[in-house]
Formats: structure tokens, sequence, C-alpha cells
């Protein structure tokens, strides 16, 4: 009994121990050092392009964002409570439905009218709608924030995380296809990764259903296409059939499972296939067009000497329910991790909040997938994981002006620098350099001040240099080689 | 009925008109431009005296959060609905007060687990006793996130804005201090912005309460000091008259109230109140301990060359809950706009969280305010308003390979541009041209990719050049000067 109290009493006085929400993340010093490289690199690579980037708000009214990710979207939004009396003024028993059971769906729209943004694009489409006034179409802009999805986390999920989406809005040109798989390739080469940029088209998706007698069927053709690589001709074709394709359709789109060789003759057999060649001998207008847009950029894309791979695959099945021109998608050759990236384009993005007729294209960049592949591939410079590049050690608080003097010396050109703040052992002095990576350290005590002397030690090659006080740059030249 | 009708259809089959939640906004591109100039110069300050950047999630368990901003703060904090099923299996008849009234307090506790950060300075707490095994000591960390808070909204007060916090843990020397002024120093020359940075100390306030013989009244005394410049001498009297001081307490606090001189001579004055020259005769040791730090801090700024002007100011009142050394605060002097910059020493931020004995410093920048007084002066750089420095007019879409291999050849030589994505009116691609603030612009037909030339026109000066394609050199000189 007594060990009870006090046990309780113990607990009862001990500090809580912190930890964050389930499938969240702090980012330490190194971590954000990595995803600032990512986040840096895009940065300048869209703006090169002429993307500037706008930002929009974590909450946004629960209207804009229900009914825009289907039934399942729904489910993973994160609602915030109404601040105030949230709860006063409902009648909870009308929203009873047996027991102690509750309709929280209707339940929770009448105490939450905000919810976090679920990704970048809603948002984005309400930004466009909203500020459609002051904005010089075509619009390209870019965005880097978190996202918050209810998900259950696992391994590589996480309930926040970064999305980083680059769009042009108001522009039906290829050229804008092109710049986005320019912007592709430039991240990938400054990033040191390989890539292989595939290319689909959903209209000639659409072609291909409509070749195959069942226009209706364009979803499951190509979630069975996509399986290709997975579980074999035989297997997709075992699929087609279970999900209502009848033999004549299975054989039309045959040639599409077997199709082999360049890019040229891809998209030759496909043109061919779509202009009465294929089993059924039927034409499809749109499947024409499609062969012809990927043709056009094909071409562009050869004038432009993209370094990246980039291959036509029309079993590219992402975003199928909005793309309504090219999909494209990007994988890592070197690292099996799937997509880091891809994007396509979309005719009516901002419909959904009364704005017509708005074409646009965009990609949006897997930022925890590309830390993986870089972290895998041990892409990371070394240069980011030291930021100082030298401590003063502290031997002597009287000593304390001189070396302020020197680090603000240091500083006006550009060299980060430290001094240790406390007096304390040497010791510990070094194991903080040593923790923080800092690659030279400077120890200078009575006898330097007094003959005006800055001793400095490289401490990776043990190379030790004494340099006059006033003679910062020859100082910064000798830290920063 | 009929008109009614007719105008509940539209309602219904129209699109929603879409808006964000109030106290919120969208940051358009020019917006972001000047924002990120401001972060990105703090941070290449932090980053030069060896501070490293760490970010934290945005939702935080409601147990983090609750009770650390007093009652006040736990009802602005935005609370999280748990996700999935979060009604189910409540007593809502528990929670009834009266009528329909419920504890929305205590229910909103059973639906929801987390909250949104309301400040960076709690996050950083937990993160310091969360990962103190990683974490090298003194930990010199900068943070610059979003926060909420349910506060009403009005001019210039938001519910979801960035703090900008700079904070050494685990080191109690005054070079912390004196490095914390010496990035105010630098950030504010950077953004050419003068400013009066005032230092106070908690210790030299408890010391006057000591010697005015009300120790329990430092926050009622500093608080009425604070108001001196606004209301006067006498008022500030009264004003302590009636929170209990007896005319001996007023008459030792009386000498500081009509303080003027130098720095020197205010220290000098102070630590004479503190050794018994007051009105009292009471010598305060916290008294005295809080002018020695004061002045060792001035000396140290001296010998630092500090640009700024920097004075001693007893009547600083903020964070008193949880200063318990030097207090600062930095205003715009050519701007009337409050504070833009403050801080202090806490000794005990991580005790909350069970780790304690950690002596800390640490100063946040007012993000929204600083941008409002660089707006306010017109202080931010011309540079900001363009971002693509040449558009190139698509008057054929023949001339686009022409026109991206030159483009490419620009951007690989650091200089943005674009081409205009629709073959178009040319008026419309120079409004575009005029709407981005685009300064050159390049018009090339047939001709031009015939004879291989380029022509670039300065859209400010009218100055027209022709350069070979081959040149990429010398275009990128003329664009870029």
């Amino acid at each position: 009994m007594t060990i009870f109290v006090i046990h309780k009493k113990k607990s009862d006085t001990m500090a809580q121990k912190p930890s964050i929400p389930k499938g969240t993340r702090d980012f330490s010093q190194t971590e954000m050092a990595r995803r600032n490289y990512i986040f840096d690199t895009v940065r300048e690579v869209f703006r090169s392009f002429g993307y500037q980037q706008i930002e929009t708000p974590a909450m946004e009214n629960l209207s804009t964002l229900l009914g825009k990710y289907g039934d399942e979207g729904d489910k993973l939004l994160f609602r915030i409570l109404n601040s105030g009396d949230a709860f006063s003024g409902i009648d909870y028993e009308s929203f009873r439905t047996e027991g102690e059971s509750y309709n929280s769906k209707a339940l929770s729209l009448k105490v939450c009218e905000k919810g976090l943004r679920y990704d970048l694009t809603v948002p984005f489409a309400r930004y466009v709608v909203q500020h459609q006034g002051e904005i010089a179409f075509p619009f390209k802009r870019f965005q880097i924030q978190p996202v918050w999805r209810a998900d259950r986390p696992q391994k590589g999920r996480y309930r926040e995380f970064y999305q980083c989406d680059v769009d042009v809005i108001g522009s039906n040109s290829l050229l804008n296809e092109l710049e986005l798989i320019q912007i592709v390739d430039k991240v990938f080469n400054l990033l040191g990764i390989r890539v292989l940029i595939k290319i689909n088209n959903r209209k000639v998706l659409t072609g291909l259903a409509e070749i195959a007698g069942c226009p209706d069927k364009v979803v499951d053709i190509t979630v069975a296409i996509d399986k290709l690589d997975k579980i074999g001709l035989e297997k997709v074709e075992e699929e087609m059939r279970e999900k209502g394709l009848d033999e004549g359709a299975v054989e039309v789109i045959r040639p599409v499972l077997q199709m082999t060789g360049t890019t040229e003759e891809k998209l030759s057999c496909i043109r061919s296939l779509m202009d009465g060649g294929s089993a059924s001998g039927k034409v499809s207008e749109a499947g024409l067009a499609g062969v012809d847009e990927m043709e056009r950029l094909f071409a562009l894309v050869d004038a432009a000497g993209i370094g990246q791979a980039v291959e036509p695959d029309l079993s590219l099945a992402r975003g199928l329910n909005y793309y309504t021109g090219a999909i494209f998608e990007v994988k890592a050759l070197d690292f099996p991790i799937g997509s880091i990236c891809g994007g396509g384009r979309y005719d009516n993005l901002t419909g959904i909040f009364g704005l017509e007729g708005m074409s646009g294209v965009g990609i949006s960049f897997g930022a925890d997938r590309i830390y993986d592949v870089l972290n895998g591939l041990d892409k990371f410079p070394l240069s980011l994981e030291c930021s100082t590049r030298v401590l003063f050690a502290q031997m002597d608080e009287e000593v304390l002006p001189y070396l302020v003097s020197v680090a603000t010396g240091l500083r006006n050109r550009g060299v980060a620098c430290e001094i240790y703040p406390d007096r304390t052992k040497l010791k510990k002095q070094f194991d903080y350099a040593d923790r923080k990576k800092i690659p030279f350290i400077s120890i200078n005590g009575g006898d330097e001040t007094a003959s005006g002397v800055v001793n400095i030690k490289n401490l990776n090659t043990g190379e030790q240099r004494s340099f006059l006080k006033e003679d910062i740059a020859s100082m910064a030249e000798f830290i920063q080689e």
C-alpha cells in the first residue's frame, strides 16, 4: 500500500516524457541540411524556367477540401475543431445511430469547419480561382509545403510530409510538357541521380479502349497493362477477360503488350494500331491525337538534348481520373524505390471552383523518396555535414574580445565560425568540434593575444598555421580551402 | 415561388466561391519573394554564427502543449479531431452543463489528442529533451516555421503566421547574449533597417523590487515602468500606488524613472541603487548580480563594434514569467510598429519536460512586422520584383527547337528565361513580360533562325542587340547587366 502511494506520488510529480504524434517527424540539423539541399536544388531549377513560388495556408475550409479526393480521401482529412465553444447548441441525440455509436461524419461537420490541406493541388486550384484577377496567365508556379493525411503510419509513409509541386496553368502548348521534362532532367543531373522518365498519354489510352471496342473500360485496361512487368502477358490478359473484355478486345491490345524497340518504333506501332491497323480495324481519333502529341513531344525532347533516359510507356496508369493528356513518371535507375516524381496534363482542375477551360500541366517531386535515394546511394555532398568552418576554443575569458574581433572579421568574409561559449576543458571543446564536424580549430591564450597572433589548425590534416590578427584574408583562405 | 426554385437550382449547380479561413493568408509570388528575402538573410546570418536549422511537426500531442501558455493560451490552441470514429463511445450527457450547453473543454479533450503548435519554444524544449542523447551541447539551433493561434483576427494579427527563433541552450556564457546582439545587428544592417536594441535584466528588476521592499511586486512594478513613455512619471507612480506600493517604495523607484545619460551613467546609477544608495538603503545581491551581467555584456558589445544603437532599458517587461537574465527588445527607428524582435535568457525551459538545469538564451524575429517595415520604408531590393530576365516571344511553332536551344544555353549560365508557350498576338506576350516585370524580350522568326541570329531588346532602355546563336556568353552578359 505504501509502495503504491509512493509510486503514485512519483508519477504525479515526474515530468511527462515528451513524444510526438505517430506518423510525424522531427528534422534534425543534418536532416534539414539534406532536405534543404534538395529543395534549394529544385527551387533554383524551377526559377531558371520562370516558375515562381507561392504558399497557401495549412488550414483550408472543409468545403474546399471535401469531395475532392473521393470518400477515402475525405476520411483521411485532419479536421480542426472550431475554436471557442465548439460543442454548444448541438443536439447529440439526433446523431446517435445505435447504442453508444454516433454518426461521426455528420457530427464532425458540426464541430469542424476547417481541415489541414491534403495535397497542394486543390489549394492551388482554389488559389487560381480566388486570385484570377491578379494572375498573369500562363501562370507558372511552384509550391513546397507540408501536407497532412490521417493514413495508417508505416515505414516511409508519414502523416505529415512535404510536397513539391510545379505547375503551369492557362496554356495548351506542349512546350510546357517539354520544359517539365527539362526540369526533371536538370534536377536529377544536379543531384547526381540517374533516372528513367516515362511518358504516356491519356488520349492514347482512350484510343486503345476505343479500338478494342470497350471505351468504358479504359481504367480496367490500363490497370491491367500496368502489371505487365510483374505478372507477365498471360496473367494480364486473364485479368482483362475477368474485367469483361472479350477475345477480340484482348487480341487488339496484345500488340501493345508485346511492343518493343526504339521510341520511334513504339510510336509508329501505336499510330498504326490507332489508324485501323489493329485486329478490329477500328480507327480512333482520340488515339491518333494522342500519338500526334507524343510524337511532337518526343521531337522536342530530342531537339532539347535531354541527358536522362526518356521513353514512351503505355502502362503508366497514374492519375487516370484527372489527367487528360501527357502522363509522366520518373524512376531512379540505381535504387529500388518506385516512382520519385510524377505528373501530367489536366484540362479542368479549376472547374471544381467554377473557372472552366483552364488547361494545365504539372509535376510533383517526391521529397522523401528523393531523400532516401540520395541517402541510399550516398550522394549527399560531404559539405552538408559541416556548417561551421572553424571553432575558436576558449582558454580564458579575458581573451574573448580578441576572439570576437577575429571571428567577426571572418564572418564578414563569409566564413561561418563559432567561439566556444564556456571556459571548460579543452577535451570538451574538441569533442564539440568533432560532433559538429567542424574542420578547423583555433586555440589562443594570453601569449597569442599579447603578440597579436591567431593559431589555426586543420583537424583533418593536422596542419597548423599562425596568422597575424589583422590578416583575416589569409585566415579565410586557409580555412576555406 | 418559381423564382425561389430557380434561385435554389442555380445556387445548387453553381460551383462554390472559394475562400480561405479567416485570419489566414495566401502568399503570392511577390510576397513569397519578399518573405524569402527576409528568411534567406536571417538564415545566412544564423549560420555564420554556427546555428543550425531544425524543424518540428505542425501537430504536437495536446499533452505537450496544454498548460504551457496559461489558461488563455490553452483556449487559443487549434485542436485536431482524432481520426477515425472520433465520437464513438462517448457519453455526451455526462458533459452536459445546462440546457443545450456542454463542457466544451472536457469534451474536446475526449475527441482531440493533438493540436497545432502555438509557438516554436515549447516544441523546441520538447525536442531538446526527447533528443538530448543525439545533441552536441551547447545546442545552437534556429527554426523558421508557421504557428497557429485561434486569436480574434485583426489588422496585422493572423491565425497562421511564421515565427523565426534562434536559441542556444546548455551554456551560461554571456558570449551567447553578445552573439545574439551581433546577429540582430547584422540582420538589420543587411536589410537596411535602423534599429534600437534595448537590453534589460530580470535580476535587476528583481533587485529593484527587493530594495523597494516588495519582492513579490516585481511584475506590477515593471508593467508600470513600461508605461513611462506613454503616460508620464506621475501616472506611473499612481499606478504603482494602486498596486499596493507604499510611498517609500515609490521613492526608491523614482530615480529609475528619472534616469538619463549614457549607458555607463545609467549602469552606474543602477549599481549605486542596488548597493545601498537608494532611499531605502537596502542592498540587493540579485540586483548587483544583474548589474554585473549588464556591465560585462555592454563591455563585450563595445568591443565587438555593434553598428546599431544598443542601450539599457529597465522598463522592458516582456516574458517576465520565464526570462531569468538578459531581456532583449528591438525597435525600428524609422517606422512606428512596436517591437520587431525580442528575447532573453531562461534558466529552465526544458524543466517542464523533466530535463533540469539547462540554461538558454534566444531571440525571435517578427517576420510579419519586419516585412511591414521593409515595405513601409520601401527597402525591398528591386531585384526581387523580377525573377525571369528574358522572355523569348513565340512567333511560329517551327522556331521552338531553336528557342529551346538558346534558352537552355542561357539557363546553363544561370540566366532565368522563359519561352512564351503559346503562339498568340505579340501584344499579349508583351503584356505577360510586363506583368511579370521581365526586363528583356527576344523576338525571332524564320529569318533569324535561318541566319543563326538572336535579337534581344532591353525593355527599360529600348536598346536592342543581335547575337550569333552560339554566342551565349555575350547574350548572358547583355541580359544580366
